[in-house]
């Protein structure tokens, strides 16, 4: 038997036409350094309908790929509203990638133009002449265009395309579950792996994150993504700001404390989202210059896990910090930290420093070895999946697929569930030893070493053991001048972890290697090992 | 090109396994006239397992509908998670229809299986036995049960049905587009007609409920449904609490002013919906008594337009009256009367005094003679049209198919759209006057005639006319001992509109013919004219 409600597609069209029709006066305002430009939702409408315009007359008329490589701004609001709502495909660039990956995943996803502000032509121009696919590119704003020249594209000015474009667009009716946008994961296991986004699975998500326990989003909000649009759709907010009507704030490109800082006291934004070392600059500036974040009511925070002491400097200020988490594979956000309804003190402290609770609609478990599903104790610990309307069901063009299994994602995240729906990471599962049939959470083991006075920095990472099948190995940076030794080290961390945990391996290197975006790049470090390229002190039978 | 998402349904299984899972903790607490009994979300969830599986003992193996004939209470809960997630389909009887309509529902929607409390025994007994197609009758708590006896249905007792089925269920997978529950209009005009939710209109319903611009829920939320669970779904408050991870209240049959504050003493619900006259009678009990209702944050209200001064009278008491407009068909909430944000004095009261402002998701245009889409400048009135997720596109068995084009559902509500999107509702399509191509508003003529101290009730039809098309005659109830004439409630008019919107045609009768909702019955008095049955004092010419 079927329902006889209307079949009305769930898409980024209705997101579009809420905000900027029903809530047409509210406004979008972009800093410019010293102080903001601004444009209403209505006006936002209208250029991105032009938008659609010019870039069906560039060619635009199916599927294809339209990119950006783009601050957050009122034009990046722009293309994330009139490319899939034209039933194109918006591939958010990532600015931080090697210049090799970022040639990889425009190739990989068959980019056809790509927009770029004017002040990151010098960022674009090295890797465009590899860009195979794209054929156009656009320039938002001022910038010296000369770099973009010979590398066989067409130039166009954004404001001039807008302008010979007619104000209004024939939007197509959409299929939800057709694309909408594409997300690469920054690729810390081998090349980056493209996430193809539905109008359902971003409408879901967005209004997920509107719901009393995501951000409670309303109207009275103004919402300030510090968290780039370039990265898993700055967390869904600039969507769900429009589909709650509140106000928007965008940095541009100015993403370093002290302007930061001037933007919040100026603009008032009450929510704010950006990852844990944005807001650890922000409150060092804030405390040294007695500056104002009064405006804040919550500030959503996530991409690496939030260290206590965080929260409890902005508790001091009277700023709430909600750690969420989430992977590009998630939209992001899955989970939320916020403490139970009417927990206090420990209790409330405990939930806090989780990764939180699922948003309803998706589901999460714990899985061990064998794909057991674990219990939700708190304590059996395994490798969390999760599935649901915004959470993602293969790579594109099917790669990896051993992440996926019967409808659900393997996180690559490991960790234990509480009775009550709270999450506890403890490890990434390729960052996991497993020695004998015991699992050594490898992040732990780094903590505890980067809490001695002589270390900058530790990784450590699983090695093949004849006896234990694997062994943890603890790669160590020291500070200059320091002469500490492994068995010193060892001898430090036996305090702290079961004699069983400490590593028997040790090498002292200059730097940890990293990622494009920061992360310890712990492959680069078994490879090492693997090959005989690190100096290993070998502890066994101490 | 289609998206790499996980294809994974909205379901009512999903809001309950969130509910019973996550926030298995969470208590609901039915009402018993001296206290409550309560169950913790963990076990309803058992105890919908255990009811699917009864149900499935007795033959419900497909989409067969189970009517439920009950008050607000932890079973009739039950029933809403258990029926739509084995794939059957809720169907709410509404206790308060007249018999005759009660039977025509049950063997339109063709009813398998009642669920019925046992105070409601006396109600159902008489029209059992000409609901043909129901096999079964489970008696839930006390009563008895003689008189359903030689109905020639199968009696059992729901907990002696629970005790005896498995606490697990293999829930099926579920289409999100078939049918979860039934609910039929109150039939002001002709027999009631089905509305057929499905599993996604539910869902998305249900979660729009809990965003900051609807009821912003959370897990601090208490929540307590006064609106009937047989009347479109309680407003989707059982469901959007167990979405929220909010605790539930129902106040079963307790329903008048002084259960109902002591319920809301006792329990401190900080979020609970009814009809505006059921809070007129709460507001009044709550100032002759000085209680408490110090714990309700919100107060979604509608079913008819809000008095302004029941919205000041809680304002008064700190309690915020929020008007919320919707109907059968639209799952009901459609649109909520917030004031915009840092809106004051006169600006707020505009808004809060219309019917709302549409919720994300949905659309809404006025639409004139014709079929013209009018401007939304706060003036051109015309017929409501809506379309969303959540809104009806027939009715069941393609009954009235007038009420539906293009995708969009014909209200009924007359009235006019703001440039900023709420609503002001003048008038119900079926009830103007349309006079010489000018509309007549029959609530206004009546508002006015009741303002008049000798005036009880006033009824206001359009009736044919050779030369208007159509006028308004006035049916008048006067005040036992009043003389006043027809013409001189007509002079009372004339300082009030407009010369040529005065009615002519005049009738004194006893009483305004109601519904079985209480609503004027507009067609008996069109019918009792039309058959001469009415004494009309004829003014024309005057």
């Amino acid at each position: 038997m079927w329902s006889t409600m209307q079949d009305f597609p769930l898409t980024i069209t209705t997101i579009m036409r809420y905000g900027t029709q029903v809530c047409g006066a509210v406004e979008i305002a972009t800093w410019t350094g010293d102080g903001a430009r601004r444009r209403s939702y209505a006006e936002v409408g209208e250029r991105a309908a032009r938008l659609a315009g010019a870039l069906r007359a560039l060619g635009v008329d199916g599927d294809q790929r339209v990119a950006t490589f783009m601050w957050n701004n009122t034009e990046h609001l722009e293309a994330y509203l009139a490319v899939p709502s034209m039933g194109a495909v918006l591939h958010t660039l990532n600015l931080r990638l090697f210049p090799d990956q970022l040639v990889y995943i425009a190739n990989h996803a068959e980019d056809y133009v790509v927009i770029v502000d004017g002040s990151l032509i010098p960022l674009l121009a090295p890797v465009l002449p590899q860009m195979k696919t794209v054929r156009h590119v656009v320039v938002v704003g001022e910038g010296d265009t000369a770099p973009l020249e010979g590398a066989g594209k067409e130039l166009h000015s954004y404001e001039e395309l807008l302008a010979g474009a007619p104000p209004e667009f024939a939007w197509p009716e959409i299929d939800e579950r057709s694309a909408a946008a594409m997300c690469y994961t920054s690729g810390t296991t081998g090349n980056p792996k493209g996430v193809v986004y539905s109008h359902r699975s971003a409408y879901l998500h967005s209004l997920s994150v509107c719901t009393g326990n995501a951000l409670g989003m309303s109207d009275a909000d103004v919402v300030l993504p510090v968290v780039p649009m370039f990265h898993a759709n700055a967390w869904g907010l600039p969507y769900a700001a429009m589909l709650a009507g509140a106000a928007l704030v965008m940095p541009d490109r100015f993403l370093q404390a002290e302007p930061l800082v001037k933007l919040i006291e100026a603009e008032r934004p009450t929510v704010a989202g950006a990852v844990p070392t944005i807001w650890s600059d922000v409150l060092r500036y804030t405390r040294e210059h007695g500056s104002d974040l009064s405006s804040l009511r919550l500030v959503p925070c996530g991409g690496s896990a939030v260290p206590e002491a965080l929260m409890r400097g902005f508790d001091e200020i009277g700023v709430r910090i909600v750690q969420a988490w989430g992977m590009t594979e998630t939209s992001p956000v899955a989970t939320m930290a916020h403490a139970p309804a009417g927990a206090e003190g420990e209790r409330a402290w405990r939930a806090r420093v989780s990764q939180g609770r699922v948003l309803a609609g998706l589901e999460i478990r714990v899985v061990g070895d064998g794909d057991v599903v674990l219990a939700n104790d708190g304590e059996a610990v395994g490798e969390v999946e999760i599935r649901g309307p915004w959470i993602t069901g293969a790579y594109h063009r099917d790669e990896d697929p051993g992440r996926f299994h019967d409808g659900w994602l393997r996180t690559g995240d490991v960790g234990n569930l509480s009775a009550d729906g709270y999450m506890v990471l403890t490890d990434r599962a390729k960052d996991v030893i497993k020695s004998g049939g015991e699992w050594i959470s490898s992040v732990e083991l780094e903590n505890h070493l980067m809490a001695h006075p002589d270390v900058i920095e530790a990784a450590v990472v699983g090695v093949p053991d004849d006896r234990w099948q694997e062994r943890p190995l603890a790669s160590v940076v020291v500070r200059e001048g320091a002469s500490v030794t492994a068995a010193q080290l060892r001898e430090f961390l036996s305090d702290r972890v079961p004699k069983w945990q400490l590593p028997e391996r040790w090498a002292f290197i200059a730097e940890v290697p990293k990622t494009s975006v920061g992360k310890f790049d712990k492959k680069v470090l078994r490879r090492r090992y693997a090959e005989g390229g690190l100096e290993v002190h070998d502890l066994t039978g101490f």
